[in-house]
């Protein structure tokens, strides 16, 4: 235990801001170490987030918005006009750190417009601001995952067999989720259902993380590899599957972990309802399909080592699209705060986000 | 190296007889380390049947028959009625190894029923044949590769993105493998193609073996996660899915690797042509249909373990099918050494095979 890395409190959180101080819980050593790094610099937080210690796109947002007050916590010195720059730069850095979910680019975007609405303030008063707004960002999201719970829980049965993808749930928010939300509430309400989790490779979010957090609730959990959900839904082991997404287009594609077009696909011809659960800070309105949306590639490394031992030969290709778009004719509703979303899905976005 | 294991010869070959030993290649050390274990007791090639150092349905065949030899070779002394007992005995013991892949089934009691039409003969010449039997099927082996090869090397065109699942390669069989038979023709050929190789969880077959293999062969290998099959498809990657299967039932439905009934169901969603490459031995005629075919549950910590490593929580249940059974009307073709089986499958292997 040193000053930056600690044991997490409990109950977990990805992002914990306190006493002036942002600590990001290191989820690449889930679920063998619960360890959180305190955060000292902007281009830590850039590196946590490309590291994947925090991750999902909700958690990467307010991680992001905490990570701009940390950034210019040593620029109050600087006179309004250059630390508006400052504050410029920063968010464009932090925004680049993962491409694919918009959560992030929209936590700093409406921090900074936020902030440049206040005319006339200085550097302290705008840096309070921004902490503020982080604050804000972050009670909402808890707001939002609660009430995406109870949009969803109607969904879930007595009895059913519900399989996700990898970790749409607490670790990947502020707590209870996207995906997980309605798994979470529908558990406490006493609902008995199990949970099959991909293991979602190659970084293993399902396993390492979701089978982790669900089994810590008390939810019958049964872990599988990516490529065993067409035999489970064949043997009618599936009655539902529900994911997350990092970005949902105006027409209601959706970006999420690679793997989840796939499930999809399998949803639709076994009969089995496909839905994707998100906060409104995961729609772009400026991505009119999913073909808008930039999918990161990540280190061909990650598909060919294993635990630092390599698994593959030596000079072979890997592809390692991080994340795949989900087309809307797939989705059977879109779990939102304010509901769950039908196809049209972007008359449906329209209808329930008209000012966003 | 010892005399039991050493450096195997080149070019690479699963299962071996040579100076009356049979040598098994450890696929399990493979592509980090090449190496042949001598097998000494059918215990021993039970445990390398098991265990997956001998893999692949044709091959798993080719080793049980040899293995029979093995089993016997110090029952000579036995009285011919004793000896027919223990070659029972042994028979049924190999054939209990692995229960979904026909191949080891097939070629055990072809090597009995071959030997007891030897009326009269005593215990040594009666395993002398059997040992001529196993060379039989060994040779027949490489000789259905070769015409499966063939059969499906029109399939390949230039320029085509083909999808493999698992290992159906020449580390599966005698040579030239089965889904990699029209590879391999094509590529001597001259003809330009890309494969597409599905690591295959949980064992990493198609990372360790097949990617190994093609590369060997100078074929342009791209490695990707089970899950990214369905956005290389979205992409239009994918031309062609080709892979082996470890049993077809009578009417055509194919068992094979976890994760081939997935990319099935993702070929027909996007149009993509599905075939499985197979020899005569794994087609059983007294499987009606796949829901008669065995499927083999292997242990849970090959999906919540790596490299002896735990990677899941301590207290999750994990499946681990090993096998999955894709239904014929999914398939395009099946793929023999006697030509291509088109749907009505039943139909198609009865006029192929009239006698079998």
């Amino acid at each position: 235990m040193t000053a930056s890395a600690h044991s997490a409190p409990s109950p977990v959180q990805p992002v914990r801001w306190q006493d002036g101080e942002l600590y990001l819980l290191d989820q690449t050593r889930l679920p063998g170490e619960i360890i959180e790094e305190r955060q000292k610099s902007a281009a830590q937080v850039c590196a946590s987030i490309k590291q994947l210690k925090v991750r999902g796109a909700p958690a990467i947002g307010i991680a992001g918005a905490y990570g701009l007050v940390v950034a210019l916590r040593d620029k109050l010195h600087l006179d309004r006009e250059s630390f508006i720059a400052e504050m410029h730069k920063e968010a464009a850095s932090l925004e680049a750190a993962r491409p694919t979910g918009v959560n992030l680019r929209w936590a700093l975007r409406r921090q900074v417009s936020h902030v440049l609405e206040m005319t006339g303030a200085g550097p302290e008063e705008m840096h309070a601001e921004l902490l503020a707004e982080a604050i804000r960002i972050h009670d909402e999201d808890r707001r939002m995952c609660r009430d995406i719970g109870v949009a969803g829980k109607p969904l879930i049965r007595q009895g059913m067999g519900i399989l996700t993808h990898c970790n749409a749930g607490q670790l990947a928010t502020s707590e209870l989720g996207t995906a997980t939300a309605p798994m979470y509430l529908a558990h406490r309400d006493g609902v008995g259902f199990s949970v099959f989790v991909d293991e979602t490779r190659p970084l293993l979010q399902g396993a390492r993380l979701t089978s982790w957090e669900l089994l810590e609730a008390g939810i019958d959990v049964t872990l599988i590899c990516d490529n065993m959900a067409a035999t489970m839904m064949a043997q009618g082991k599936i009655d539902l599957v529900i994911t997350g997404s990092d970005r949902v287009a105006a027409n209601g594609d959706a970006a999420n972990k690679i793997g989840t077009l796939g499930l999809a696909v399998l949803a639709r011809h076994f009969n089995i309802p496909f839905y994707v659960a998100i906060p409104y800070s995961s729609i772009d309105l400026d991505a009119a399909s999913g073909a808008d949306i930039p999918i990161e590639e990540r280190a061909p490394d990650e598909v060919t080592h294993w635990g630092g031992h390599r698994t593959a030969p030596d000079n072979v290709k890997a592809g390692n699209p991080a994340f795949d778009v989900t087309p809307n004719d797939l989705i059977t509703g879109i779990i939102t705060e304010r509901g769950i979303l039908h196809s049209p899905y972007g008359q449906a976005i329209q209808e329930h986000y008209p000012c966003d």
